[in-house]
């Protein structure tokens, strides 16, 4: 007796769609990752004048041959998926809109500037598709020790830019407008650039006193850089070492998606969802 | 009979004023934090010309505003403290004294330039509200693994001066005063711009030996930055682990504050203070 | 009766030109690593037009002498090894060639631009020289940290690359052509220069709004950065460690190359190569 | 019986003079400091056009004395140890001799320009001076640290400079002369800037292309400044550890110097020299 149901079409669609395991799950992803990659460069391209004028109207198709892509991408994830306003409501699915309709606002309004910015969030569609990186378990241990540093970093850049207001106000009295230090904050968005070692240059101290104070700057960065290194070091090193005796955590997840709430980051072995119980299709 | 006497509005004051965790406590240093922020803002926007000019009344009204506000928290403070000479001359009370003068001093000087730095200080007052931050547990670690490290740090740091002062002499009788070398002091100050790999080519060097040289001191600077780097991070992997053992040592702090001698980190158990006897009010 | 057999001067010689542990063999290495580093200077010299104006007749002999000394020694490389093919297909067989040719190509082409970057691949050859390096121990614990970070730095890069594609983006619309931030491209390279803490100044944000996403991009710039540093230093203390335990593991390699397959790393006390059995020549 | 006999002038003054235990050595040292900080101030304002056309000859009659001063310390010196020479051509006896002499060039040759530098050298006294920072116990592990990691860096920075010839190379070809890229030694020179991250933007990729290997250059510089932090990360950690365990290696060292041979670092209990067996006065 099969135990596992038939699968509908849907079904077949949804785990092509949304995991990466299956031989259709894979290509579904490569084709999608190509096209991604393929319209963010079309949107820089755009951007050159001298590109733009030869190729305009090949960029022109490009784009909506993409957007029709998107638009039946978009389509075929909600009408897989069982409860379809979890999706569109969810961060990827405002991202899949968002990804998808800068060729049809153009139709109505004009190809106003700010659609570029619009095409450029697609790159962050990138990142559910390397959702197959973590099976290299490459990232793992890096987000954790991130998120382990998370406050601490935190505290770390508000202290840094207490400093850099304070420092930007003493070096906008010091310097003045007639260095290039005209006010406030673009002192203290100097100060940032020093603090960071970035150092444009476009503003620069003239005065012997700015120079002083931005030389003590410059080695109050070059030391505080230290910081959070130093924090994510020690918590990379923290995450690390505890993998080696819990070995029992170490289960394997797999790629598939909930068909009903979308959760993922399911145990290889899980037949229900953990998050609302549906049954999971292998 | 109530062991705990009932507290007089001085104290209950007292609580509010220098304490976080009761609602009124956590309430009076959430509205001292926007009080500050928004001051601080103001300060900002003031010295933009354009701004000043259209936005000039309201600024100057806000800054009133807040000079009030932190006229009658600055009087709260001293009479709610048993000892207000204490607190007058300990490091907050200058600063609050500092951050609430400027405008009077305006009144009789007249908008003298360096007041804003002054009102900048202000800034500083939000470390003090940040002792909420302490509780995070987020940056005791930090603090300590920076102490343990200050010794060495400062001796790093001096090495880099002694290096950057006859690297900039070099320099100095290398480029000269034609390519923007124009006196060792200048050169000094190039030389920590190059070191500390901040880079902003107001003066860059012309010669090739000059720029030879430079390399050598590019080169050197992206080698010690791994210095205070290794520093921190080896410190802060110590600081890390001691604490696993010695967990009797972890004791919870509260934020209360002394009413007679200002000390702060009370033990949560604590019932007189460690410093000074004074009962304490939970 | 002795077992090695006598060495034919094919032996010997490439035991000379592959092999660094024989007084022959130190000697063909130092001799052939001045030979390179004086080509990389006359390299560098012939591009500077007031030394070539000067010198070009000693720089045009030097480059024939040692085009010359290549020839030879690739040919030699070519006889004494069992099995020409396998060397001249091998990655420093096609560096060795195009370390010969250029100044052959200029006889029949003339001085093209081109062939001063084949030349300096010549400096590629070093590598294989240091393979003395290898002995000094320095280097080894350092190359495995490296390839047990590189997944994380990959991964941790192509996420450096996306955020500069999407705030290149929007830094192109924010600031627009006339501040320099002519096309995306442009703005995604301005981009990556801030992140990296670079900082040329060629491009530098005017407007106030520009300024403040400048500031956000150098202060994540400055923290990220901390992010391949804490691999590579938890990486590498993790190398270090299991070392001086797993002692037995601690073979000490020698610098034989087989003369039938060119394999190298061979045990101090093989007599026959791990990879394709042939007699080793100690 | 008195066993320690009574100690010469000679000895007196060489315990003043060399050594840092004892009240007298205390005061010498901070004297000494003070004149030499002195003396450099003195060298950079002597090279600022304006502070010298004022205070020409007071920073003459300074120099005057310092240099008498510095004089009578160089004499005492050689008079107070047993093996004079051991002393003069010892590294901090060149370097003493170097302090001295300037002014005394200066009255044979007039004033050259290259004294300044020779001047500028008296600052690495000041590391003798600072033989006391070594009882912090600061700098021990770092020395240490640094040094166990002084082969890595070599091949690391070797390494770098090795990608910094090859893609500046490649980058004279890409931008050419028109761009500022004019000869390979620049370009090397550029790379090296762009690398370490410093951009000073003196010189900056004009061509698509060119921005391009920018690009690439400037991500590679942001990943390997992880190689040396990581190193000099593990290896101070590996430093301190140790250290904990082996406390019988933990003898203090005092800050006494053989009056025969120059030796220092002798143990607190040492009587006599370890280096030549002379007595040591306490």
């Amino acid at each position: 007796m099969d135990i596992t149901p038939k699968k509908g079409w849907r079904t077949k669609l949804h785990d092509i769609i949304y995991e990466a395991d299956t031989p259709g799950g894979k290509l579904f992803d490569l084709v999608l990752f190509i096209v991604i990659i393929a319209s963010i460069l079309f949107v820089m391209l755009e951007s050159v004048n001298s590109i733009d004028e030869k190729y305009h109207n090949f960029l022109d198709i490009s784009e909506w041959v993409i957007t029709i892509l998107f638009t039946i991408e978009y389509i075929a994830r909600i009408i897989t998926v069982k409860k379809p306003l979890n999706y569109v409501f969810s961060f990827y699915g405002i991202i899949d809109l968002l990804s998808t309709i800068p060729k049809y606002i153009s139709l109505i309004f004009g190809g106003i500037h700010a659609l570029a910015a619009l095409r450029a969030l697609r790159l962050l569609r990138v990142f559910r598709i390397l959702k197959l990186a973590r099976y290299l378990g490459a990232s793992n241990n890096l987000v954790n020790a991130l998120k382990a540093s998370k406050a601490k970093i935190s505290v770390f850049l508000f202290a840094v830019l207490i400093i850099a207001i304070i420092l930007g106000t003493i070096m906008y009295l010091v310097e003045g407008e007639e260095n290039g230090f005209s006010n406030i904050p673009k002192s203290v968005y100097w100060c940032i650039v020093t603090l960071t070692t970035v150092g444009f240059g476009d503003i620069a101290p003239q005065t012997p006193l700015g120079q002083f104070i931005a030389s003590l700057v410059m080695i109050l960065g070059y030391g505080i850089i230290a910081v959070p290194t130093g924090i994510v070091s020690a918590e990379y090193t923290a995450q690390s070492k505890p993998k080696k005796q819990d070995t029992h955590n170490n289960v394997s997840l797999n790629s598939q998606s909930c068909e009903n709430c979308l959760a993922e980051n399911h145990k290889d072995k899980a037949d229900y969802c953990y998050n609302c119980g549906e049954k999971l299709h292998i």
